[in-house]
């Protein structure tokens, strides 16, 4: 027997429909890439979301169609964040970081016929539009005055939401029809597509906004650096509208100075975005002698949050750095390291460490560690084993991929390993396949590097684990030693000596002049390993 | 094309489970029924609500059976919202202020065969007991030690639980499926049954937990007064828990006293109630010299909140009044008023002004007034009209219930006659059926009641409209005089005078003995309308 409620499908324009009734006046503040600040209501947006929607159907875009995006977090990218997939299509955002073999497999996997452009990306579409034959219209995101010269065929969006009628009706439809469109890179094979609906995205908002999550209001004042071509800014445009808080946009503005003068200018109060962001932010207010006096909460995710950051926003800038965990697959949120009760019980120090855990999920997300043969291990905060993950806005497969490796029942395998506490903290101690056997105990080869790099003369480590005769795999260590400084083996082995359990010490540390990355910035262990494979059986 | 985002189905259960993994030393402290403080952890509800979905499999509840309740709001009810939602059946909550023949009907009508009941209503039951014949149990929720005599055949709570397993897995089900079920009384007719399901539940309970609504989390301690027999205690069970939200439950404490006690004893922070509760808790403390540190924030909801109250709250006890205005029919959120940064930039007269505004719609819910022709209205805080409303948590029909006569394709008419203005904030004016139709013009009755109710002398009055032979109808004022003390027409015709407009003055006031109400103190003017019919006529 159902019960008797309307079937009201859950939909993407919704949220946009709700913030003009009831937040109409609230503002988003955007830095145009073009230069200049620009300002504007949430009542002027959704105008403009609904021309950008009547400007979608002028070039050829139909219900469910890829439309792409190569944009940083401004007005314009907003409005297409709604217009797109308000419109039944489906808003397909291209991470510009991604090597241009990258970016051409993508947009052509996904079928992409329109894209919308910043102006910085023209020369990076320039170099690879021939290899693009299905791409029939480049929309330039500018003003009409700003028009480059370009080899490029390009439209200008002022001019083409200038001529489209803001006269439009959102449709409704199947809440699980397809929305956005964003692809991870991984360290390995091609990129891979996760596929939103509106209801993962919808559900996704709603428990964003709630106070375990970013606690979003009509009253916060909201600065996602995390940009909109990485998992949709980790769901914020949406939450931040539905709540009508004050979205400010960096655009390109991503250095410390660009950032400060919005966050100052702005009064930001909440800060989203992954460490080497803020330690470019923080770097840039040590140098000027400035501080963040309006910012209450920073939440950093993408990468664990060093506790040097923890403490530096904390006690130079009275901010509190909330820890929160996700993936592309998890729309993105998983966990966040909320403010709590729990944490008030703690002296500074402990909330610290407390605070370095990348938190507890969110409700709607269920999370569980595993052994190698699927079974479920303890919540005691020791145990550690492959962390799994399920929920209504987890991916259950890659967009046109057969391979579905990655899932086993109604678990997604998110390739970390973790251990949970018995408060359901979670702390992600590695990637699953850089985690190192050795005798049948498991080592943290983030552990070991995030001790490593804190020695004054390292500039950069990485740990491995290498084949060995006896212990199956021991740990390599990789140091890029600062410019300017020297050190032995022995400085280095003396310094981990007091700081891990014996059985953890690299069997060998080797100097280097660099380490190999992913064009996201990922260290390619996979590719060190290859390198070092026979060192220790040598 | 569908996204690729996993099938998962929303339940109830779910978010017991969340609070057992994150939220399992947050408390639930309850006032038993039978006497004392009860108090325990989200880690025991969670077992103990495990034993209860054991509990009715013994009884023979089966998959979607109704299961009823006649009980306050107690940690055994907490368990049961849980435990029998959670295990696929549905809760049916019986509001023990109905008239006895309405109690027959519903329980009936639902088709119950077990029946848990707080020892306060085992009379109600003996008296009805041979109408009530599919009925097969009737569980007394006390301690052992409390099992009274009794007509009835009565098993006891507590000695089921303790020998329930706690070893149980929560189903998963079609979201659609239904989960509570809760009668409305309303004016005429039999009770109307709203049947909610797992989805409904869910998504309110996220939206409810936005800081647009009640804005509770793991740091909120909040004491609902709103019975959970009536509209699931406008879902706080279920958001407070996902929150992991201290919950104090006043058991049959309902008086000032007991709530003060209460308040004061365990901090709370957020109230929600009637007025009518909160009318008695004020006058507790002002005659008591008393007053509530801890409270933040007062939820005021079921009817119109007096501008004295929200003041009283304000300037004696440092607590904001939200008014939120619902149906049974809405699970039971329509809107929400609030605090917000609009709010903040009026003077505090201001302020009181819109607060005393019914708020706006919460993210999910959409509101619309219409006039009798379904036009819609202009949302500028004057046109009055037909207040409707749509979204995933309204009703569609009424359980096995023929008369849809409440729905227009997506839109649910709440019989409510409300103005929206330009800040999306809605103020109810009056029930559609008693608003006074005059020479083309509409008079709130309601308007003119909480003007006249504040005379010195006036201890209640309705206003009605009564057929005319010139303006269609007129208004008429009846007025029960304060013990003691008396007035005249003049005297109370010279008072409203200067207060409402000219032509809402009534051509005439009664004074009466007393006033005709539903059972849960709803004035039944429908009643008044026929004994004066033809007073104006005359």
């Amino acid at each position: 027997m159902h019960g008797l409620m309307m079937d009201s499908q859950l939909s993407i324009s919704s949220i946009l429909t709700h913030a003009e009734n009831v937040h109409q006046h609230a503002e988003i503040v955007s830095r145009k890439p073009e230069g200049g600040i620009f300002r504007y209501t949430y009542a002027d947006a959704g105008k403009r979301s609904r021309q950008a929607a009547n400007m979608l159907a002028t070039l050829g875009v139909k219900q469910q169609d890829r439309v792409a995006t190569l944009a940083w977090n401004t007005h314009r990218h907003f409005e297409l964040y709604f217009g797109v997939s308000g419109s039944g299509a489906v808003l397909h955002t291209v991470n510009p970081r991604l090597f241009p073999e990258q970016i051409i497999y993508i947009l052509n996997h996904a079928e992409d016929e329109v894209l919308f452009l910043d102006i910085q990306f023209i020369p990076l579409i320039e170099a690879v539009k021939d290899k693009l034959p299905l791409l029939k219209h480049i929309v330039l995101m500018v003003d009409k005055d700003s028009m480059p010269e370009s080899s490029l065929d390009l439209l200008c969006y002022e001019e083409l939401i200038e001529a489209a009628s803001s006269d439009y009706e959102w449709p409704s439809f199947d809440e699980n029809l397809a929305a956005t469109l964003c692809y991870t890179s991984g360290t390995t094979g091609n990129p891979k597509g996760v596929l939103y609906s509106h209801r993962s995205t919808v559900i996704h908002a709603l428990a964003s906004m709630t106070n375990d999550a970013l606690g979003v209001s009509n009253q916060s004042i909201i600065l996602p650096v995390v940009p909109m071509f990485h998992v949709n800014a980790w769901g914020v445009p949406y939450a931040a509208t539905a709540a009508g808080a004050t979205l400010v946009l960096p655009g390109a503005g991503m250095d410390g100075g660009s950032l400060y003068e919005l966050i100052d200018g702005e009064n930001v109060e909440l800060l989203l975005g992954v460490p080497t962001v803020w330690l470019g932010l923080l770097q840039y207010c040590e140098k000027e002698s400035l501080t963040m006096t309006s910012v209450q909460d920073v939440v950093v995710g993408g990468a664990a949050a060093p506790m040097s950051m923890i403490k530096a926003f904390q006690e130079k800038h009275d901010a509190f750095v909330i820890h929160a965990w996700g993936m592309t697959e998890l729309s993105p949120l998983g966990t966040v390291n909320a403010r709590n009760s729990y944490m008030a019980s703690l002296s500074l120090e402990e909330r610290y460490e407390l605070q370095a855990k990348q938190g507890r999920p969110v409700y709607g997300i269920e999370i569980r560690i595993v052994d190698d043969n699927d079974n479920e291990l303890a919540k005691d905060g020791k145990a550690f084993g492959r962390l799994q993950v399920s929920g209504p806005w987890v991916a259950s497969s890659y967009y046109k991929h057969e391979d579905q490796s990655d899932w086993t029942g109604k678990w997604f395998d998110t390739g970390d390993v973790a251990t949970i506490d018995e408060q359901g903290y979670m702390n992600i101690v590695d990637r699953a396949k850089d985690v190192i056997k050795s005798g049948g105990e498991w080592i943290s080869s983030i552990d070991v590097e995030n001790i490593a790099v804190g020695h004054e003369n390292v500039a950069e480590c990485a740990v491995i684990g290498i084949a060995h005769p006896k212990w199956d795999e021991r740990p390599l260590l990789l140091v890029i030693v600062k410019e300017g400084a020297s050190m032995t083996k022995e400085d280095m082995t003396g310094y981990l000596e007091d700081k891990i359990v014996k059985w953890w010490m690299p069997d060998d540390v080797l100097f280097v002049e660099e380490l190999p990355h992913t064009a996201t910035g990922k260290l390619l262990k996979r590719e060190l390993r290859d390198t070092y494979q026979d060192y220790y059986s040598k």
